[in-house]
């Protein structure tokens, strides 16, 4: 059997190899039309820091190692730039050459490419670049020299927050532009606010609910719809990626979801001797069962072995992708699984969320650093829809339990009975995730009620009052305006000082205390709910609300 | 209601905090024997090191700040001596004085006591000591003054490694003395090596198969059954735990397995009256669906918790537990959870292993360690029993996700689909545990075959030939007697020097590379297993029968 592979980085890699693994007879032909196959794309903003020091090292592969081990021909620098589906060829242009190349079995893995937007000047300015590969890694690093003062990252998604950070490294005084009302607008908005306090804290200049409209003066001039205009050296254009699919398109296959390559879940495209995997296709979203572009390395990766699997006659079938990414924005970590707050509430779900705030280990082992989750789930079913995480150490983990307990179907009610390893160095005896689970059974079961922070100045505005249960030493971190305060150790003792008859709205600093004045109250016959993720998570978000003395 | 609590730590402070939280009215009493309650029984060891610094903060709570907070009557140095079941009151005694205490409902939360061996001069020995409690810590403290150059721990489970390394770090001589034939019991062989290896490089002496069967000189000498005598200024019994139920047993209680207190799923003694929560309690092994004595301290939280809600009224039962435990040695960190390999083959259950190696995040991203991953699973099934874990860092990580995995059920087949965090700082885009999985399924379903490491020396001698397909420049960390040596890369060109009669093992570094030969020779026609886990796991664990050049 002969197998073409278009594209030669994560799925037609994996799929490449595993190939090879499965069929040792088959003829595998991979082209690729930059020069270099299997770098590590996730790796390239931390060459521009001098993080990752050796450029060789983000060349995992080359042609010669993986025919030397797998008898792949493997051939950078050959575009395909038709594909004949009734004839089984595709056409590869080389040096300018065009020639013809039969399949027994084609696998498209063409990736997706960094949106560009429509901006007056992009043409004529030459100092706007994107990161997709190696050859735009060199082309932004020859970019940065002893006069490179002033960079603009337009767009703080994923890959804009890291550039933004290396660039800030390598010495740049860097501006974000986000057209979002938040960066990462994967997250909610809360969560966000964590890391814009991280970028503002190191300097950098983040420009929300903005966008560039112009480049003048060969993009050294970014003129935003504001009406601002940010001097630039260097302008690194990261608002997103789309499928690379006109070869799909041009062979006639099926294309949906904002031009992604429609597959069955064999990876079959409406070609049946065509095949796709990775970025360019569209996916199952698990957790709604609709139809999703999930442009992460990891699918990609299962996708590519998978397709293999396939071809070799094993039975596969691509069940879906959830999502799951993380940045490291300085020194936060910043990490999402599954569906949003926002998202879930655009597709009309049932929707409850619930803030914990805990420590990565230990609190009485040295270095215990805060974690903030926030899950999303339904509180009808308990069913978990996503999570959401920051903090300095271990959000990786918990975002990793989680993603697989949503791929698992577990529900709320399930999150309490994991059983974690602890050690002080490692955890707490009952993990930020098992106080999850706790927080969201609370809610689902009526013991406690919250209100979230973007509701709080409406709920005083009606006539609520607030109830501050934090100790006296902790107002001067900040204070709620007009709150009545109570430690809560005292609290037991003063309840007389409250009005029965008054609607109360508790907050502490991360929820924990708060919520044990909530069920004292309420079992008192208070009205009373909890200001989920209290003070600290206030002040994160809207800290030009409470006031200071 | 008046409810009764025996045991201030865990799974009782657990209970009486939560029960506040649900029943405002309940009149909630906690009897404790020693001075102190809620304090960090897992954090104790890093106090003799001085890694835990502040003795106060081993201290979580309080008897005052219990009362103040949650109107708790905390009454530590107060001992249960009787339950009166059929009166339903408990006899305490406190400064010598015995009183009566009625209850409309009992929790037992008395834990699990240090199992002390009948080894001959203990009695008069002065300077033996287990940590189960702060009195213990505080003892040991005591013992340890500048003459105190020497120190025996006897037993290597957790707690005897975390002890071992506290006191090396304290400056004392330490020799670890362990009847099992290998550190960390819990673990496999082959995985515990790697911990003896790392407390051998930190100069600490581990004697394994052995065992004290005497004190002499008031401890000063601890003599071994091999008929060695140790020194020793400073002895710690870390031998294992056992249920405390003398006071259930008096009281007439259903004991089970090894004297833990039976309970129904709601944590109802065979008194409906009295329940029990945490290390004294018999849990189902929820993998096994047999009785068994879990003593951690995560499971004993929760139950505490949840036996709360059951007497407050809400629907809770308790699934049983997995046993998930993690221990940091020095540098190493080792961790598992579920059943080791050598439980399920004792259980007569089918069982196949598989040893992954792996990065804790991206190799080209600076300061990646390796890790070790071990799975062991049912080959007809894909069930999964239990998972290990070595390395320096994100061991914790993979071993919760497994444990997650676990418990939600999963099968080798799932771990493949899970979609964790990939950043270059935090992971890899085919994680270790995603991994686990794909070498799994190529054992289950027949594309590979393994041989395991205490295998080997036995196929050899049966006529197999083991070919090593490392670099050349690899061998000098160490070389397999014997082998046929031609690197992967070459191994498709010089395949010819390969005799297809012969029967064959294949082995690289980690087992990689070595699947790559094997699935190669395997569609040539050859006869190939992979050792599984390859030279680094051998080199580990039987250094010996190696050949250094």
């Amino acid at each position: 059997m002969k197998i073409v592979i278009i594209g030669g980085v994560a799925g037609g890699m994996s799929a490449a190899t595993r190939l090879r693994r499965l069929m040792e007879d088959a003829e595998i032909i991979i082209f690729e039309k930059g020069p270099f196959v299997s770098f590590a794309n996730c790796g390239l903003p931390y060459y521009v820091s001098g993080e990752i020091a050796n450029r060789e090292s983000l060349l995992v592969q080359t042609p010669e190692s993986l025919k030397a081990r797998f008898q792949l021909d493997v051939r950078p620098m050959h575009e395909v730039v038709a594909i004949e589906p009734e004839k089984k060829t595709v056409t590869v242009k080389h040096n300018g050459v065009e020639t013809s190349e039969t399949y027994d079995r084609l696998i498209l893995s063409p990736g997706a490419k960094p949106f560009v937007p429509p901006i007056a000047g992009l043409e004529t300015a030459t100092n706007v670049h994107s990161l997709r590969n190696v050859p735009d890694l060199d082309a932004i690093m020859q970019q940065i020299t002893a006069d490179t003062k002033q960079a603009v990252v337009i767009g703080a998604g994923f890959i804009g927050l890291e550039m933004a950070e290396n660039l800030k490294k390598r010495g740049l005084a860097v501006t974000i532009v986000e057209k979002a009302p938040h960066v990462l607008p994967p997250l909610d908005e809360e969560m966000a606010a964590f890391v814009q306090n991280e970028l503002n804290r190191e300097g950098i200049l983040v420009k929300t609910g903005d966008s560039a409209i112009e480049f003048k003066e060969n993009g050294q001039k970014v003129v935003l719809e504001s009406g601002e205009v940010l001097s630039s050296d260097l302008t690194i254009l990261s608002v997103g990626v789309q499928p690379e699919t006109t070869l799909a398109k041009e062979a006639g296959l099926t294309l949906g979801l904002r031009g992604g390559i429609v597959v069955n879940e064999r990876y079959q495209t409406s070609d049946p001797a065509i095949y796709a995997v990775g970025d360019a296709i569209v996916v199952k979203q698990q957790i709604t069962d609709t139809d999703a572009l999930i442009a992460l390395a990891s699918p990609a990766n299962r996708q590519g072995r998978q397709v293999a699997d396939v071809i070799a006659g094993l039975n596969r079938s691509n069940r879906g992708s959830i999502g799951t990414a993380i940045v490291r924005v300085f020194e936060q970590t910043a990490a999402s699984t599954g569906l949003s707050e926002r998202v879930v509430k655009q597709a009309g779900l049932p929707v409850a969320v619930v803030h914990v705030s805990g420590k990565d280990h230990a609190g009485y082992y040295p270095g215990a650093t805060d974690i903030l989750l926030k899950l999303v789930f339904n509180p009808e079913t308990g069913e978990i829809y996503g999570a959401q995480g920051i903090g300095q150490k271990g959000v990786d983990k918990r975002i990793d339990i989680l993603a697989t307990a949503i791929k698992s179907n577990l529900t709320i009610f399930d999150l309490p009975e994991l059983e974690f390893t602890y050690a002080p160095p490692f955890g707490s005896a009952k993990d930020p995730v098992n106080m999850l689970g706790y927080a969201a059974m609370n809610l689902a079961e009526g013991l406690s009620e919250s209100i979230q922070w973007y509701q709080l100045k409406e709920e005083l505005a009606k006539g609520k009052q607030l109830l501050d249960v934090r100790n006296t030493s902790e107002l001067a971190q900040g204070a709620f305006p007009n709150a009545t305060h109570i430690p809560l150790n005292e609290l037991c003792d003063r309840l007389a000082e409250l009005d029965p008859a008054q609607e109360w709205i508790v907050s502490c600093h991360s929820g924990l205390r708060s919520y044990v004045a909530e069920r004292l109250l309420k079992q008192h016959g208070f009205h009373v709910k909890n200001l989920d993720g209290a003070f600290a998570l206030y002040h994160a978000v809207l800290p030009e609300e409470l006031v200071y003395v």
